[in-house]
């Protein structure tokens, strides 16, 4: 079973070194520690356990030192920044395991975009060695690329020559969309196996800035200050301790304080319960912090940020998730209170931040996600969101007496938008304004199953007489369907109208890279990935396709 | 070999009626004439023979009868409008017939959508029967679709739950991003196999409106005269008749009056070099008229849409096109100039939109494209457009003396846009105003390669010494890729920047499709297309990747 959790302490592969507004995370490979056996990490090469560290360092920055503004990535080997995700773990890696571990890097490198366009943490990628392919895709996420200028670094992108695959990791996508690369010049630059100096870098926009070796520190000193100096993170801020989780794992589900997750292997399906506040909550700043990471939304988001990335990696065969709430709704909504009276404080932010990433984490994930609104539930406020992010939902509604209730609050209008930047509601009514300020009017009103059902806010309403038998077959019938094809349908149907960087990435990037990482000219016995380093030269089909 | 030109007279699949203002055609599908044997056209379901007639109908339309306003899509079988591509051709074609099927039908599909945007031409789905998948793909592409309202008749995309694969021509796109079909609703839709009668339909909007089968003509006439009455189509006009091409093709390449396609085996890579105007050109409407289908902007346009499609279906595997041309600059900038001041003459218009779609296929063509200039180049106005839909272009400079010259015009600022619906300069300096107005001060101006390439005109300037060596290399170079690398990369790349349905639709969902096409689940042995109507079920492995 694969974990995600890390303590800084354990770290193998990054060291956190936090100098007052800026921290520096040195990548530094130990080679032997890789996550599965089988496999060498030489030249800073990483796989899924290296992007764990990185994610776990992150979010320790973001909320151990607040006071940190900029980030700077760089290597702790001579002349080599990062060669990338490693070949060999990639060659020997099956099909679902390759995509999961795009999956997660991609998050990742969102994640450094995400915290630096809504919380002032910016990122400087120094490349003080060669850095290719997926080294290369970390340093795109980040604000600034900065790189030494001699005679042998580089940058590149040579997984199409090199490997016949893509690069995964958003590589593509970033260099045209975000970097505003010429698209010839970034042709050029992603079918060469030899990369581009600093000169031609920087003039075709490759990089930001570069300098001598002798320079170079001074010029990441100095853009890191800059970059800082425009950050609105707290320069004399406390942080908050991220204490471990306490999970617990076996063959029947998940547990955690807020959230299970309970397995119907037969079924192929899983419910995901999260509940929510069960005492008390604290209402102003202080008791927030008092509370730290006892604070029901961020314990809340932790454990549900660790039960996905866990559903993901090792229950590949259930399919279909039902998403489930168990708890009151009102102390939901005085949550969502608190959260939007303090929402300028930077621990509020970090925690909204983490909730934002991983609600945006359902949206990319290649399961069946069904919202199940039944008696005990609190589909309220920024929980409503779970009920957003599904493919569909149904709602449980009383012949009699006050059924179940659902309700809206402010943190459903922009606070916690998709991974298409818009806010789910707004994506739901395909941005019509009429439906949303209807939507609007209905904050804080408990809406019933017939009003949800009026309001568009659920899909399928259902009394108490049919409820057990609709929901059976509604399982049975989506459980029973290709896992390919709900893939490739949900992908589509999830992002309607305006694209951003981030969907382009999951939702065509990945695409294409699913179906080049099955194809014989990647992955056959006579593929480029699967014969690189052989000596062998790989025998291609020619046909295109 | 398969050919795409096509005469009415020898039509086995539409009818074509012409009523004034108001064209009907009607899809009564021969099922005994499958382009390629093997299965039977039952329901009304279509292959790509289907498509090539629906193609060269609507082109004939837009040509022969510009005094059509509103073409009308209906049935001339009882109870069935049409099943969707024949699910036994799909299930005994390969990978790349099924992909560049779908891509052809995708391109008929978009080119609907082209006419009624720019050219004034509307449709309407009358659907007087049951409407699945592909055949509710075609409705998807039209104005509006309106249904027949009895106990019987049912719109649905049944092709995940039914084969395990996705409606493969717009049809998840166009539900959420045209249709604004709310996501979850559209989930329910693309998952059932039973479809939605009209009253659901058209509450859910997957049509426009419905009427029982005794109004039902009525309702059609009403709407097809009211999209006729905005139409500025020219009721009193005379058509233009397009005659045969009068191509050649042979084991060595296609042959054309202004174009050829001169093919490398070895090298795998074909020469398609487009010929400027040779002759005096007419400059009057009287002229053009009186030229008629010789009319070099047309006659040009129909022999390389002609020359794209032959090579896309029947040689694979060269998958580099060098896109040359030849013939004098000034002579293609004085065609834009008759162009440019006769635009809004129906004529104009509609050649304008063959070229702009003609163009387009360039844009989506999985095959690397390199645009190469030299000394008898007339890469000039509309025909730089080739280079600008090129991958890279490279440009031969003289050392001393005058050398091959590029050169704008008003062509290449909106008038031929890219399937994104941008101009492809726009695109290619990602909208950057300044250097767009750069480029418009340059118009008229012959270009050297230095100034060309000064400009951002062009990937890469070569001078006389190292130019066959230069052109050679990167041919041998390019070639000797991964096809399937190369495919997903230049989808990527070429669409930078904002999305519109049509680049969504070739960039995400075609990839997604390709995936599933080639997944086991889907084509295997124990896949569900491959055992459709066969009586066994699928075995499915049932890993969500």
């Amino acid at each position: 079973m694969i974990t995600f959790e890390r303590r800084p302490e354990d770290y193998r592969h990054w060291r956190l070194a936090v100098d007052g507004r800026i921290a520096t995370l040195t990548l530094d490979v130990d080679e032997d520690a890789g996550l599965v056996p089988g496999y060498k990490l030489k030249l800073n090469s990483y796989d899924l356990g290296v992007d764990i560290e990185l994610h776990d360092a992150i979010q320790r920055i973001r909320f151990e030192h607040p006071q940190v503004a900029t980030v700077v990535l760089t290597s702790g080997k001579a002349r080599m920044f990062c060669a990338g995700a490693n070949i060999y773990m990639l060659g020997a890696s099956s099909h679902a395991w390759k995509v999961n571990f795009c999956k997660f890097t991609n998050e990742t490198r969102n994640g450094l975009e995400d915290s630096s366009r809504h919380d002032g943490l910016k990122f400087i990628a120094a490349l003080n060695g060669t850095c290719a392919g997926g080294g290369y895709e970390v340093a795109l996420a980040c604000d600034e690329i900065l790189m030494v200028d001699d005679l042998s670094t580089v940058v590149s992108l040579p997984e199409a020559p090199l490997l016949g695959v893509l690069p995964g990791t958003g590589g593509l996508t970033r260099v045209v969309d975000k970097r505003k690369v010429r698209r010839d010049l970034a042709d050029i630059f992603c079918t060469s196996v030899d990369g581009v100096r600093a000169e031609r870098a920087k003039r075709w926009g490759l990089i930001d800035d570069a300098a001598s070796p002798n320079q170079f520190p001074d010029l990441v000193r100095r853009r890191a200050e800059a970059l800082a100096a425009g950050s609105d993170r707290p320069p004399e801020a406390e942080g908050v301790k991220l204490g471990p989780l306490q999970g617990e794992a076996d063959d029947t589900g998940l547990r955690y304080r807020h959230v299970d997750a309970c397995y119907d292997r037969d079924g192929r399906t899983v419910t995901l319960t999260v509940r929510g506040p069960q005492q008390p909550q604290p209402q102003t700043i202080e008791e927030l912090l008092a509370a730290g990471d006892g604070w029901w939304p961020l314990a809340m988001a932790r454990e549900l940020d660790d039960a996905i990335l866990m559903l993901r990696t090792n229950e590949p065969t259930l399919g279909l998730w039902v998403l489930k709430t168990q708890g009151d709704v009102q102390a939901v909504l005085d949550a969502g209170r608190v959260i939007i009276a303090n929402r300028d404080h930077w621990f509020v932010r970090q925690t909204v931040g983490l909730l934002r990433r991983t609600f945006a984490r359902l949206d990319v994930t290649s399961r069946s996600l069904y919202a199940v609104i039944d008696e005990s539930s609190c589909f309220a406020g920024l929980l409503f969101e779970l009920a957003l992010a599904a493919d569909r939902s149904y709602m449980l509604s009383f012949l009699e007496g006050e059924g179940p209730a659902v309700a809206l609050d402010e943190t459903n209008f922009g606070l916690l938008p998709a991974v298409n930047g818009r806010a789910r509601l707004d994506t739901r009514f395909h941005g019509d304004e009429a439906a949303l300020a209807e939507a609007r009017d209905l904050a804080g009103i408990l809406l019933d199953a017939a009003a949800a059902e009026d309001a568009g806010m659920i899909t399928v309403a259902s009394d108490e007489l049919d409820w057990e038998d609709e929901i059976r077959l509604a399982l049975e019938e989506r459980a029973s369907l290709s896992p390919d094809a709900l893939t490739g349908l949900e992908a589509s149907l999830r992002f309607p109208g305006a694209e951003v960087l981030q969907t382009k990435i999951f939702a065509r990037l990945s695409a294409w890279q699913n179906w080049v990482f099955y194809r014989p000219n990647a992955t056959g016995e006579h593929g480029a990935l699967k014969l690189f380093g052989s000596g062998t030269r790989p025998q291609f089909d020619w046909e295109r396709v």
